[in-house]
């Protein structure tokens, strides 16, 4: 398979159509709420996920083409979000949530995670001071190993140990395989994140084995490798090109402000949407 | 021809292509200056001009692949534009170079003309106090229509009528049809922009005709068209989707750089590249 | 007079505390809704303006200490923007209207007038297509003489004359006497800007003389200049020094969205707040 | 002492003035060097720390008033603060250095740490690959309480832990008390930072108390309280107020540049400001 893709479903259909066939292993199923759809993924085992190159878990993705434009399915995105992660996570109001933002903040669409912390309701230093229905949440954008010349798991490990979070939520930007997929699509695996994955390729994974606690990656793709979609075969210089949408500075910011009211729903239980934004305005 | 490309040494490339010979009317010959390519298309005849989707007029095109990470090369582009800059325009010293950067400055690949302004030497505003070899030299960033209301044209002809400019430079972001030329390569042509050119596709030209005065154009490709690259058909509601490379915000930096002090280069030419940085930095 | 203000309401009370008493041909009366204060000062001859160095005209003052920080405030700003503006312009909704954004988007607390072009419904360029109860409303931002060689007054003069509007608000950032003032306070005024004033100190006015059409000045105060508030003699390579309050990014983004949403509710008069805040997302 | 200043050397001038003589336990003493003029404070005891509000220790002030209009002033002030640090700090080229950015990227006066990182020359994750004679640096941007809910401290230590380096450079943006000293100036100390020092008022300090390991404070002043210098009584719900120069944006660009490239040339003591800048252009 030399196709890139971050996302178990488009790994999927790629596999199965290889194999003209079903993956042992592997279950899907789809739903369509209003505008967006739903597909999800299970992995059932370690062999079927080396088939297709990703690990055993739930992998849960949105596809909302219309974000960007509609009011209505930008709500409907933040709600469904939020409602998967309340699913996949099992957290009580006081446990803390560590939310790390991947990437690179100075690469537009590699900033996605650095965006969602910005606007992320963070409350676990005013604990003693709030008496809102709010849960415990804290953040960290830990950069990339190019800018800081330290693993992205380092960092996270090294406020892991100080904080003992009950759950992390990685936060990163992804490649996807099939352009209509670009910008449009959000998907959550109970997994964490694996070495190599993401746009930064972080070098090491960020899930139980490295970190000691559940961690819930939270992607959404803004790249394609250049390799996937060029008609031609690209020159050996060109292929570690990746492309992205001419409008990616509209995406980033509106996705980021989806990802992170899903989040906030979710960990703010009790605040509703029309409260979150207020108080992160 | 189905492929979308500002560039006349692609469209020259594709138009030989198809019709398997060369096309009477044009001549086009390249050189090689240290890493930089020159590409020289001359357009003799309105036919001709025609027959590839180009005004009859000289385009040159730089291609300078690794501009971004070498020093040298960026000099060696610098003073590139420069000189051929110089021998299209033919202005003295005292004459007024409008300097006009089109484009989006809310859409990184579409803000390389508003982030060259932001560059350049501007000394219309101080020809009494200075007593420099400068020459005299400014700039205005319309904006696009779809965020001014305005058409770009009569923003620009609007200044043009108060300022009476000797010569207008107009520096905008293009499509080019090769994602190998997306961010390396610089085009000069003497014709100006023509109507549907460039990212914003502006609806009007900006040539002689339409604002009195010459108008050289200066332009990058940063995109390239889903469709042209897609080795797949790409679905309707995708045709107009455009992509750029992960990394363009360095890119826009850089390449606004270089085509600023190219500019700069070319009108304050008693004064050298490094006061010049000295001077805009 | 050496303490230098953009806010007649503020000169009006130096000028009535040096002179301990009341200014002949001046009126000032005040009022208050919810959080807002509103103080309207008119200045009924050219001779009582040039006791406080104003210019003959309406000035109404919005005091709104709590905007950044209450939904309600920012909601009772705009609206009283709106209303106000209704009353100081006589356009009916196929008048074109153009707004003209002061100032240099490179510097915080001068880009004021930029940032609230950037959120406007601009409709000029749709009149043919859409059949929404929408104004003709036009944007351009000119730049500032220092970095564009351009008197802003050419620029607009450019412009209005090719569009011929009917209205021009010019929206800018202004210098405060008093801190508290800074960052909390928007001016509407009917006589447009004076040679001079705002951040920028445009050199020429913008106002019915110089551009041939009526022009409303909405201003924000973002800055005080060292000298009027500091309790030691200024060193004098010290006596342009400017200050802002630490906090001026997100006081900008409020206030820009404050001054850009009441312009448009004045201007699109059918269309309601929620409506415009979806339009413009 | 109710003046509050981040700065050794302005405390230390105010205790001096108060007490109209010299404070026992705190010598100073003050070079040129070109237009850049350095104030050695040292604080002997810690009884005499007390007395001035800072603790025992080393602190440097550069003064470079045309820092942003001089390149020679710019190379100088680069090349002083390598040397000053190269004095304080006492490790080898193979030791491994860790400099935190501290402040909040979105406050543009608070930005300096996070400014300075981007700047960086790292190069801890290239040690294997690299034969060049570079230092080995890491960097990270912690973010401040307010948006991370983390203390900064447990960030640093958390990191400290995973990377054990033998020096820790943390830099910030100060409060200086004299409104000419903001902007200009740049302070070195061997002492780490108090809690409730800088803009941020970071809660916990960060000094081999808290960390296990030497920390050498690098900060510029970028605010002043709007108390210090305001000649009428500041109203209460303003005290909190801090202001700052209207070209901040500018100031902080340069400012970050200055001290980013006078900490590569002392942690890559082999390489030239010249080869730095290409590095990191």
């Amino acid at each position: 398979m030399n196709i890139r893709t971050d996302l178990a479903m488009e790994a999927h259909d790629i596999a199965r159509r290889e194999s003209k066939g079903i993956i042992d292993g592997i279950t899907s199923s789809t739903e369509q709420h209003n505008n967006v759809k739903i597909t999800r993924v299970e992995i059932l085992t370690d062999e079927a996920g080396m088939k297709i190159g990703k690990e055993k878990g739930s992998y849960v993705t949105l596809e909302a083409p219309y974000l960007r434009y509609s009011l209505n399915d930008y709500e409907d995105a933040v709600k469904l979000i939020s409602y998967e992660l309340i699913k996949m996570s099992d957290v009580s109001k006081d446990d803390i949530v560590l939310v790390a933002g991947l990437g690179n903040r100075a690469i537009t669409p590699d900033a996605l995670g650095c965006r969602v912390i910005d606007k992320l309701l963070v409350t676990r230093h005013m604990q003693e001071f709030i008496d809102a229905p709010t849960g415990n949440v804290c953040a960290v954008a830990p950069g990339v190993l190019g800018t800081t010349g330290i693993e992205t798991s380092d960092i996270i490990k090294g406020v892991t140990e100080k904080l003992s979070p009950s759950l992390i939520i990685a936060v990163d930007a992804l490649a996807a395989a099939d352009i209509s997929r670009v910008s449009t699509t959000i998907q959550l695996a109970d997994t964490g994140i694996q070495p190599g994955a993401g746009i930064g390729n972080n070098r090491k994974g960020l899930n139980r084995d490295t970190l000691g606690v559940k961690v819930i990656a939270i992607g959404v793709p803004t790249v394609i490798d250049a390799a996937t979609i060029s008609k031609v075969p690209i020159p050996e210089e060109l292929a570690p090109l990746t492309v992205t949408t001419k409008d990616i500075d509209l995406v980033i910011e509106r996705m980021s402000k989806t990802v992170a009211n899903g989040i906030n729903l979710a960990l703010h239980r009790e605040l509703t949407l029309n409260e979150i934004e207020e108080l992160t305005a």
